[in-house]
Formats: structure tokens, sequence, C-alpha cells
């Protein structure tokens, strides 16, 4: 096949599917939740740098997004991001963590297809395509995450390895 | 549609098109291109917090990943990682970088529509299908820069907007 049939033909290459996107949110979504084991449980409360907020927060800022984004996408309505709990605990983090995990996994099946294209306005602020908001949502996440190892370095603690999806 | 009835044909929902994800990797470079351009001189290339790489080192890591994926996956030719220059000024960094940009754009439509979900060994080293190890230098690009935000932080510089991506 020539390269120009290639680009004529380009415009509706699939090159992920509503499934390879749930598989890759999931594996990033593992990592995040090693960061949070990792941090000493006062650290992951407390330390930052640069004035910015602590790893709790950030972690906290992804559950707020996460599932209710899922949810979002599937069914049009959105949650306020100000009805989440403020766990102060380790433990309770993760709970909401694999709470999170759960539901996400539990919603995606019946996100309609054409949601994933449709304008929506996420949170009623965030006017964005289904599969934007939910790119935006993963984005966010190693963002932020990237910024924990920043704090888990000056702590002098070995993140998990970024590759590791498992 | 009943959830059941989109949850039996999820399967082969398209929620990226190869032109979405040019535009979407396009965005996140735009982004990580004002991130250098925000670093004063000195400090691209020597500033960082916790022992971990200056963000020009971060900035050319971008850069030996980025237009070797787009060619490799379109070409299944791979670059050597080590064949690359060592900018020592903003502007010479810059110059690569919109290199990268210009490089990428013109081979992505040549990427043959199978060598999105092909496997292959990038770089000679790490098997993955394209679309998996297109979507890790964007993950690793967003993760990185996410570092870089915190070393501007740090230094009192306030980061351009995450989710400004023109």
């Amino acid at each position: 096949m020539s390269s120009a049939a290639n680009a004529s033909s380009k415009d509706k290459v699939t090159v992920l599917t509503a499934e390879e996107l749930l598989a890759h949110w999931q594996g990033h979504r593992r990592l995040t939740r090693r960061m949070i084991e990792a941090f000493p449980e006062d650290k992951l409360f407390s330390f930052s740098v640069g004035g910015m907020r602590p790893f709790s927060e950030l972690a906290m800022e992804f559950i707020k997004m996460a599932a209710p984004i899922a949810r979002g996408v599937a069914t049009g309505k959105w949650a306020s991001l100000d009805e989440s709990p403020s766990p102060d605990t380790k433990a309770a983090l993760l709970t909401l963590w694999d709470q999170a995990t759960e539901e996400i996994n539990a919603v995606w099946p019946t996100i309609p297809v054409h949601r994933f294209g449709e304008v929506d306005k996420a949170f009623g602020q965030w006017e964005n395509t289904g599969i934007n908001t939910i790119l935006y949502a993963i984005d966010n996440e190693t963002h932020h995450r990237g910024q924990g190892y920043v704090y888990l370095r000056a702590l002098g603690i070995e993140p998990p390895a970024f590759y590791d999806r498992s």
C-alpha cells in the first residue's frame, strides 16, 4: 500500500478503542496508587516543594475527577467537584482510590458510543468532547504524579518505575 | 439504545483517530515548548530538585524520542537514541524542538494504518504496539514536564497554564 493511499484513508483510522483506553487509564491509575503507597504517612499529607500542594491533595483531585468523569461521559450528569470527602489517612485515601477503580470499570461499558465524540460541559464548566475530557483526566494525573516524583526524590525515596503499569 | 447493546458493540469503538492523536500530541508539545521558554537560560541547563536532571536534559529526552518514534512506527526503522546533539543554549534547543515538530507532522500521514496496532521493538529495545509506543512518548513528556513545573515553582517562576495547548 502506498503512502498516498494510506494518507487518504487516515482520517478514519482507529488508533485506540474504548477498551484500550480503559486499560491505558487503569494502568496509569495503578502507578499512581503505588505513588500514594510510597509516601510516608506524614509526608503524604504535608510535604511539598515550591509551595505546591502535598501529594494527598493531588491524589484527591484525581479521585474527584476520575469516576465522576466516567459517569458524566456515560450519562451527561455531572457531580459537583466539591462533594468529595477529605481523608486524613493513607488507608482512607487508598480505600477511596480503590472504590473509584471499581466504579470506573463498572461505568465504562455503559458509555454510549456517541458520547466519546460528543461535546459536553464537564462538571458544568469545561466544554469538550468525552474523549478529550477523559484524556485530560489522564494527562492531569500524569502531570501531577510527575510532581510527586520530585517530592519523593527530595525526600530521598526511590519512586516506583514510571514504565511499570502492571 | 440499551446499556447492554452498547456494551456488546464496545470492543470496536473508535475513541481516537490518527489525526486526533497527532493534534493531541502536538498540543502537549506546544505546552512543553512554552516550558522550555519559561526557564531562565542558566537554570534550564543547571537547576534541579532532589538530584534529578535539569529541564534541558528532559527536553532533549523528549526530542530524542518524538520524531524517531513517528519515523519508527511509520517505517519499522529505529534511530539510535545516542545519535542526538547536545545543545547548550535555549535557542539551539528550541530550534531542535521546532525541527522535531515539523518532522512529526511530515511523517505522520505516511504511517501505514496497520502499524498503530502492530508490535515492534522501539529503538530495538522496547516491544510494544505502535500506538502504545506513541502514547508512552506523550506520557513520558507529560510526566517529566510535571517535574519541570516543580523546578519553576521552586525558582519562584509561574509556569504556563497546564490546560492551554494552543
